[in-house]
């Protein structure tokens, strides 16, 4: 049996579950949460990022950041995963759904534009499977708008984006605020949990309020203040030092993670092109401006029924393959919310697309194995 | 040094959290959130618990399932901890702020009903250090205006209300919904965590969708429908298994735990007691129909003077005792929006309330030396 996804431990997560368990400080905000923070805001270059409970916290924390109100728009592809949309309905928003590209089941950015009303307050680009959408075009459109940009950066850890002029940042310290995820799905893993990534020095403070249940206690903790209260609505966003703990033996081995993940989705590629050319299945395409964080290997099928018959085969052999996101404007909950046009390209990936298993503890001939049963 | 709090640990969490991590399991949901949701609702008798990531997390569930919307008006003690009424307030209810029981920092049930007007959607009751409110009378206001009644519960693990005909229940159990904490300082911990306690079963389906963001992911693995999508707003209420296990490890020791605070409490209470008397300094009081759970023991002096000069003396000799709450109707975020009664007792209790050192390690002989600073 081959699952879709195994958590891949490092070796030192328990050893920095048991510091943070004697230590005796379990709550959040301790030694490693400012640890991983202080690491990923370095590498990264955010300008300030704090950790949450998970990607859907964080996504939250943005849309109180960005004073969604009750009838504000906010413009997001249908093909994405619910929390992406949930953190701002919360707050009042209704969702504008954009399509995918053609090409990549990323926002299509040249549809961005004809989206946009006096409504609308902010954009939220998804980074499927880690993949960059084109930021710089987004970037232009939400500055010539006066739109803020939230990158939606669940799948996208350790993934870049090249400007025109040769620049390159890496996602989620591109838009204003952004949102990446920990889930025990992802490259780097702290079971749940989830980190916003603050650019734009207008949120540094407010953030920092806000996660903390809406007051100013880490000002009080650095002396600023002489007393701490309620001043900000808010809400526990801060994830346990023993779950800082987990993450902190991850990101010690960022480099390792990324290498081997990279290295299997090689072996799938490589394996795979030929057979897809000839029968028009198509493989993840990278486009210029984006690399590749080895997030996911997929296939998009000519069909759902040749998809169906795919999943079926594989697993029969003992192979777990998934399809996953539903376009969330067909959904039970936005179906009739959603104005009503047709989004192809996202139908399209919801039918079509198909995830291999991709884990760290994968072997090559695991990966040899699935390739041939799809090729024979 | 006596610190204010020390976590406790019973000594298997770490063996538990191996478990979690060995067994590949790390996002929610799985066996460890389940014994831990089994064990308290058959030890307390709630209908259906889910664990939360905070008791902040479980009151915003409870706020989401009350149907809060803006202009609803929620009615609770002024005297307590800002997520009580951010929660509410995050679905753009108006906080009518209720004053304590002058015997007692918790909610005063007396001046309920005319605080209720025709927005009045739900009381909140908070247990102030596991004490109960007097929950007969407020369940009965609550019936006679068809008010939901959400128990703020954060302190309130293993503490019981008896009812005039002599019937026992937990705290937590006798409202429609009720909220625990499980944070560092708390009685059971989980570093971060929390419970939603579920008691009327019209709450119990959405709560499940509510919690798994938004999705009927509960009900496609039951095998109730055959795919699962977005239905409903949600966050990512549910917790890590890490945190689970920990907690389970917690929770197997629940009654060791519990008498062991009962007995440093008894000692406190003791040691205090005549010098009290003799100081007009109030100690604890546990209403007939309360029990306790020795959350927390507790001074309150007769000004902030006193007050203050006491935590200063404890401080010059090691030791750590702190006020807590200030009433939230003076808060910098809701003073203006407050309609202006003045609430002398919770004012009170914010002047004059010091909370002692409490926690599982802390020794007799300390506590006679905490007690004999006091006194001297």
């Amino acid at each position: 049996m081959i699952p879709f996804n195994k958590p891949h431990l490092t070796g030192k997560e328990a050893h920095y579950m048991y510091d943070a368990v004697y230590t005796g400080k379990l709550s959040g905000n301790g030694k490693f949460t400012k640890k991983c923070q202080d690491f990923l805001s370095s590498k990264y270059g955010f300008k300030k990022c704090l950790l949450t409970t998970s990607c859907t916290d964080a996504l939250e924390m943005a849309a109180i950041l960005a004073n969604i109100e009750p009838g504000d728009e906010v413009i997001m592809p249908s093909y994405t995963f619910v929390s992406t949309s949930n953190a701002f309905v919360l707050r009042g928003a209704n969702i504008v759904f954009a399509d995918s590209r053609n090409d990549h089941p990323g926002l299509d950015e040249d549809s961005l534009e004809s989206l946009i009303t006096d409504k609308t307050k902010a954009i939220v680009p998804v980074h499927y499977a880690g993949v960059a959408c084109d930021m710089e075009k987004i970037m232009e459109i939400a500055a010539k708008y006066n739109l803020l940009v939230i990158e939606d950066a669940a799948q996208a850890i350790d993934s870049y984006f090249t400007f025109s002029d040769g620049s390159i940042k890496a996602l989620g310290s591109i838009g204003h605020l952004a949102a990446f995820s920990f889930h025990e799905t992802k490259n780097i893993i702290s079971g749940e949990g989830g980190l916003l990534a603050i650019n734009d020095d207008q949120f540094s403070k407010r953030a920092e309020i806000i996660w903390e249940k809406g007051t100013n206690r880490s000002a009080f903790f650095r002396g600023e203040v002489d007393k701490y209260g309620w001043v900000d609505i808010g809400s526990s966003f801060l994830p346990s030092e023993i779950i800082a703990a987990f993450l902190w033996a991850q990101l010690e081995n960022l480099d390792d993670i990324q290498n081997r993940r990279k290295s299997l989705w090689g072996i799938y590629f490589e394996g795979l092109k030929e057979w897809a050319e000839e029968n028009r299945v198509r493989l993840p395409n990278i486009p210029q401006f984006a690399t590749n964080n080895a997030h996911m290997f997929y296939l998009v099928c000519e069909s759902i029924e040749q998809r169906t018959s795919l999943i079926e085969k594989l697993q029969a052999n003992g192979i777990s393959a998934v399809f996953h996101y539903l376009s969330l404007h067909k959904s039970p909950y936005y179906n009739e919310k959603h104005d009503g046009r047709e989004l192809t390209d996202s139908d399209y990936y919801s039918n079509c697309l198909v995830r291999l298993p991709m884990y760290y503890e994968l072997s090559e001939s695991e990966i040899n194995r699935i390739i041939s049963i799809i090729i024979n």
